[in-house]
């Protein structure tokens, strides 16, 4: 290869000339090593922003990222293995209800995960609201763990994509986060590093998501979706809403229960619904059978109870108490609640989810930087969902806090974040859009 | 003023938001007491780049970049005082024909300058070629001697507008050079600094330019005006041609030489005619008339000896050898020599100045880093001019250097920097326009 001139990568991307897959590869491993400094990398991440990438040099920046750090395999699992990534959103505990209902149904899911920033939570802070669970395994228990209940939940270590983790830092601070070619290849160099041959992606829209429109969620959900096929995975892309919290239930440990709630066959709300045909998506790209078919598998996985033991079975292999599958009193229940009730009557036209995910951060459900503490039991239950009916005086949520001090804070963001009209509003379905092959 | 975060300023620029003056002033005293980091200043010079600043924004950086370091006032002079600025050309060599004219004439030119880089060369060491001269002068010394012989040529300290020292560093390795607000605030934030009332610049265009092309050099003369009339200066913008380099001689001692034969009398060379222009438009400024009188005395100041003798005086007050300007054998002579003729018979078709410039480098008379030593006696002296005819045989130039192993590497790209046609190539103008108010 010729030798590497990251000035000649930062003038071509300016220009808006194509970028080859060895140079992409080169400044991937500069950055990662650190021998392109911190400004080249700022500038070139704004030419993007700003100019565009094109499909193959986003795949190519996704494959560099992967190959930047470990590249697991799952060769020594006896089924097929799959993945699972949200875009981030407001409720969103999918993936405690999902994971166990693949692996009763003979799919492997092992799982690494994150934890929440800002208004959005994370996988790992809602399990660890499970009294004694915990997220950081040693690789071999990790494996075994994966064997046994079919599935396991991992704190993402540094040591996968580490190119991501510094771009990452970086484009948080130089206001370059928001471009789909660097979104695209930050979420799946980490998907493909993971190793999984069948990879879901809920690709969140809407005011509380990333995405803000069905035209960049597409978009982002294309290219995702282009990435993984250029490394030989399966890829679907479910395109879900986000203009409304997602379930009742928003804050760790209340996510927790809602999600138990599910498993233990409450699947005739949105979020049950939601579930089973994410489910059914990684099922059915596992070669379980037809749609309709792996939507049946799912719910019997659940109906029988297999799922819910399937949870069990992981809680107690991550040291957490699994009675909690059982015994919903067992999950940390906050000192302080207050009732926010409608004052009218009508229907509850907007939710505006990233309003009510920054009202319980201050609750205490959240962080706004990284080393803020959380409080497993805070958080938010929903009495109302979108497009319901309410009386005035009627609940439309409680707040859960440890002081009456937060719930003070959170109140009047809460109250705003609801909107009750006289005029019932428009269906919106959960489900947008359905990208597979 | 409220509190200042450089992530607001990247994301405005990005976003094609208008900063204000505020914003700006507190972002150019961050990047240069250090406080905000390279890679936020790198983002947002990309996204200049891209999307562009508005005049007022331009304005805004230049004063902020101006009052970044030191502001020079000349109170203590009792005449006009004015400055000049070429944006860089190959055998630029105007200033030390301009400032002995226009001291002649009554106005004072106490001129800051630096030294050349890669293909154009710098003042500075054009000066320096002459034996003992020092451009290395104390504050003091400097007045003296600007108040006793009308000008003097100091090299520019890091203490004027110690931003755009900052900044430019970070251009050049972030491939953000080539933005006309920022070329705008680089340049006009050390004019300004240096506290003259009256600015002329010489903005080349051409091939051998930074400016390739009227609109772009237009574009940038104009925003520099409106940099000097926002901070209350007279300022004259000359658009004149790189399309071939300026004179006949290209490297330190070899202008110098040139300039001094200018200076005695040889006015009807092109150099010599541009020379008189830009004085006379110096002079207009200050008060001294129309522009054909203003042309008169500068003719004049040359007819008389006495801009010689200004260039004397300023050479003894820097330690300079002044015999130099009626002894031109005194000035450094290259061991080397080669000429280069006409292959055919024709006319001048084409002089690609940026080639002879490069071709100039590897003779030794420039540097392509800033460590490089620089030959003074080196360069190229051409002996047919653009459209001039020439017979086959006819000598086309003349390479000096101090070994012929340069001459050898440096013949090749001279004889493809020439062209000679058959055809009379169109008459070009050396001024393509004067913008004044």
């Amino acid at each position: 290869m010729s030798q590497f001139h990251m000035t000649e990568c930062i003038r071509k991307t300016k220009m808006r000339q194509p970028l080859t897959a060895e140079e992409i590869h080169a400044m991937v491993t500069g950055i990662t090593d650190g021998t392109v400094p911190d400004y080249q990398t700022a500038a070139w991440l704004m030419a993007v922003c700003l100019n565009g990438l094109s499909d193959s040099e986003t795949a190519s920046l996704t494959m560099a990222m992967r190959d930047s750090g470990r590249v697991m395999s799952w060769d020594m699992l006896d089924g097929p293995v799959a993945d699972k990534h949200s875009t981030g959103g407001v409720g969103d505990k999918t993936t405690l209800i999902l994971a166990p209902v693949v692996a009763a149904c003979g799919v492997y899911m092992p799982k690494m995960s994150g934890r929440g920033l800002g208004h959005t939570g994370g996988t790992i802070d809602k399990l660890e609201s499970i009294p004694g669970l915990t997220t950081a395994l040693l690789p071999t228990n990790f494996l075994a763990l994966v064997r046994q209940a079919g599935f396991a939940v991992a704190m993402q270590t540094g040591n996968l994509a580490p190119a991501d983790k510094k771009l990452y830092a970086l484009r948080d601070v130089t206001e370059t986060v928001n471009s789909i070619p660097l979104i695209c290849a930050s979420i799946m160099s980490k998907k493909l590093a993971t190793g999984a041959d069948h990879i879901l992606l809920d690709v969140k829209v809407g005011s509380g998501a990333f995405m803000k429109n069905d035209a960049d969620a597409a978009e982002l959900a294309r290219l995702m979706r282009e990435a993984a096929k250029a490394d030989g995975r399966e890829c679907t892309a479910v395109l879900t809403d986000m203009d409304r919290p997602l379930g009742r239930c928003i804050g760790n440990a209340l996510e927790v229960r809602e999600a138990i709630e599910v498993l233990r066959g409450e699947t005739g709300s949105s979020l049950g619904r939601l579930c089973i045909a994410l489910a059914a998506e990684i099922l059915r790209m596992a070669d379980k059978g037809s749609i309709e078919e792996c939507t049946k598998l799912a719910e019997e996985a659940i109906r029988s109870g297999k799922a819910l033991q399937r949870l069990a079975k992981m809680i107690e292999g991550q040291h957490g108490d699994p009675r909690v599958t059982e015994n919903l009193s067992l999950l940390p229940e906050a000192g302080c609640s207050r009732q926010i009730s409608a004052e009218s009557s009508g229907y509850v036209s907007a939710m505006q989810s990233e309003e009510i995910g920054r009202a319980c951060v201050l609750l205490g459900a959240g962080r706004m930087t990284k080393t803020d503490k959380i409080d497993p039991a805070a958080g938010v239950v929903l009495s109302a969902e979108y497009g319901d009916a309410v009386q005035k005086g009627d609940p439309l949520l409680t707040m859960y806090a440890a002081t009456e001090a937060q719930l003070d804070e959170a109140e009047g963001k809460l109250r705003a974040a609801i909107t009750v009209s006289p005029e019932q509003p428009p269906e919106r379905p959960l489900i947008h859009a359905v990208l597979s092959d």
